[in-house]
């Protein structure tokens, strides 16, 4: 779905995503494996349907996604596991994965330990607070809970508040990773403060933290964006050190953004819709956006438009646009120039304030139940 | 009172203390300054007296003692912090700052931080699990309460246990601690665990705690060997940016073990007096002790004995002579021969035992009121 210029190289990180992404390609660089159409059989078998993030292969990639379902069809306790940095208001990128979590907790009645990092979010950004970070993620909490998660098998967990229930974890895990590790996975540099250093231990401890509740061993499940893949590269690298299974993974691709390339970004708030933003500044963001269309309406009409590298088309198919048949069709109008951009846009732009309508309602009803989704 | 030879290179960090420790070259090293007649005065006016240790500059050297006893002259709160690393049980050595700290909270109605490190133990020894370390920092404290200290006045912080306590305060340490500074302050390498990298985040924590919790800033004193001294640098070049106080320290000679040459060290049993030890047991390791006497007792009576090379002395004067005068002969008899080692070392091993019988009595009463003591 994004845009393809071959000169603008890949970064791919936990830290930065930039450049023209081939996701094919990633498979290969990070040693994952693509999605299979027996694994989507085996989801649809579960779940009942194949949700739209699997039918679009959104979530294209996995480690050991085989087993994990092959763990549930056995009869054991499998579990997920995401989280999210809370440094600032929540937007749809970052629903994008949480709306699939919410799939795969109905099909597999899994629990679910959601991580907000709002130790890392501190130490990373000078400007933040503890305060301000801490104060994120029980707002974004909220993000979460309207995503229709079940409160008695969701455990959100803030690092900071809830330390002292994954101190001693964390600190197993730290035992057995080297500064080395950290350098060459993160990338980290002499020059990073010692939080930062350290964190990669607390950003483990869902992966395991099950298990030392129930006091047995618990498949987990990691959906997230694939630029996470090398934090639970090295949580996988010692899990079984530390008598745990190795985590499992499937991997999505990034929102892109409304700008020119990329993947939706917080810090370019004209180019993201937030959950929080007015239904009418997330229209006008919409009409404001780069789109594959043509200079003008005539020339849309005559030649077409390309789909391919059209954020508004993106958020169509990622999103917006459940219905496979009907996307087809728009793929087409736009392709063969029956639709123009503005009313392509306002099509969008419709769909999403009514998205925004019912999301910030639900969001507000979740302040009610807060309570009943935090670590305990 | 420790061998002079001039052959051993003498090493102080935290991590090492070998070879002959000049003391008046590490306060020129450290850049610490030496005690003063003028110091020693002003704390005997304020505890009524003077400590063995301080009459014997065993506390030797300090940093901002005289601001921080002038903050408490001035009516603002002052407090003390010193901690253990609870790896095992615990020995004389470990003691000797704490009677002394015991003193300091006397004299100055202090409240005491304790900071049992039972994670940084976890993390550097490889045989050690957090129940062990957690569990001897709850065994430790018993012989910190049976040095006499104030229930009301004293917080013994388990990291493990009270990581909910500090966890804010120590990040709020790490994002201004880059690893290379404690790569230069600590010596530690990239094949180092995460965990230790992190850790002096974490010890940094009881400086600033009791500021935090009264809201006010408080002067804080801290008691301990001399080799604890880089912590403490690392410390007090954060705290302002912090908006805390620099910590004061004061500074203690090691206990020397009762083989020839070295401080006293719990990897070296059969040269230390643990608390737990059975009196009989103790009183052999004394009676085995390296002294400062000729081969036979017919030539000690002839040449007399050097006391300054002496483990025995060494415990007298540390310790168990508390009459300056009954020291001063002992030291004459044994230069002039009066004295054989024998009956030098007969006379510690009951004083001794004396010590550790009631020790022992003190510490089984302990487990009564540790609750009172842990941090809340």
């Amino acid at each position: 779905m994004t845009a393809e210029k071959e000169s603008d190289e890949m970064v791919v990180t936990p830290w930065e995503v930039s450049g023209v992404v081939d996701y094919n390609r990633l498979v290969e660089q990070f040693g994952t494996k693509p999605m299979t159409r027996e694994l989507l059989d085996r989801l649809e078998r579960h779940a009942g349907q194949l949700h739209l993030q699997l039918r679009r292969g959104i979530f294209f990639s996995h480690r050991d996604l085989d087993w994990w379902i092959g763990m549930h069809e056995a009869g054991q306790p499998v579990g997920l596991y995401t989280g999210r940095g809370p440094s600032g208001p929540v937007h749809l990128g970052h629903l994008l994965p949480w709306f699939f979590t919410k799939y795969l907790q109905d099909a597999f009645g899994a629990d679910l330990y959601f991580q907000m990092t709002d130790d890392e979010k501190f130490l990373i950004h000078p400007e933040l607070s503890l305060d301000d970070t801490v104060g994120f993620a029980y707002d974004n909490a909220l993000d979460l809970i309207a995503c229709g998660l079940e409160p008695e098998r969701t455990h959100i967990i803030s690092d900071v508040n809830h330390i002292g229930h994954i101190y001693r974890l964390a600190l197993r895990v730290a035992k057995h990773v080297t500064f080395s590790t950290i350098r060459a996975v993160f990338g980290l540099r002499d020059s990073d403060n010692i939080g930062i250093i350290w964190f990669p231990a607390i950003q483990a401890t869902p992966c395991f933290i099950q298990s030392v509740r129930e006091g047995r061993n618990v498949a987990v499940l990691i959906p997230a964006a694939i630029d996470q893949d090398p934090y639970w590269r090295m949580t996988r690298d010692i899990a079984e050190r530390l008598g745990f299974y190795k985590p499992a993974q499937i991997h999505a691709k990034f929102l892109p953004g409304l700008g020119r390339g990329g993947k939706m970004s917080a810090s370019m708030p004209e180019t993201a819709i937030f959950t929080i933003d007015p239904p009418e500044e997330a229209a006008k963001k919409i009409m404001d956006a780069f789109t594959g269309g043509r200079p003008t309406a005539r020339e849309q009409r005559e030649l077409g438009g390309d789909p391919s590298i059209c954020t508004i088309y993106a958020y169509h198919y990622y999103l917006f646009e459940e219905d496979d048949g009907r996307l087809a069709e728009l793929e087409r109008e736009c392709r063969s120039g029956d639709i123009v951009c503005g009313d392509c846009k306002a099509r969008l732009a419709e769909a999403v304030k009514r998205f925004l309508v019912d999301f910030q309602r639900k969001r507000e009803k979740a302040r009610d139940s807060l309570d009943q989704f935090l670590f305990k």
